[in-house]
């Protein structure tokens, strides 16, 4: 059983309005040290697979049909085992 | 300059409907190697800050404040400079 640890960022070139209201709602916190905000998708699965590409695999195929939309996003995906 | 990654995630205990729902969509999918799907938030900051320490409470106070909610989740800071 291989844990992937999957990180879905919004890509640079497109705005984030959660980003821009949770840095609105900081700055309103007096927290002024914080210059931006982006807010993307951290996503956890366990996977049976019976090697470590095998997992990649499985996970990349999840993010590139569900979990991530490659036109607005990136993703990244890390293997633990 | 300070860029800040936090991932924050539900606490074990508590349920995740969008992960089940991820998780069935994924069985749909064909994609039966996932076991589980568990859905949280990655929010990358920038922090004008005089060091990394400083940079780190920032985001702490940040988290503890607004971004995370501490009764059901928990966070994670990374700080790279």
């Amino acid at each position: 059983m291989y844990k992937a640890k999957v990180t879905v960022t919004l890509r640079p070139s497109i705005l984030d309005p959660k980003g821009k209201a949770a840095h609105h709602a900081l700055q309103n916190l007096g927290l002024n040290e914080v210059q931006q905000v982006r807010i993307g998708k951290f996503i956890e699965l366990d996977v049976d697979a019976k090697d470590e590409a095998a997992a990649k695999a499985v996970v990349e195929s999840a993010c590139a049909q569900l979990l991530a939309n490659e036109v607005m996003e990136d993703f990244e995906i890390v293997i633990e085992s």
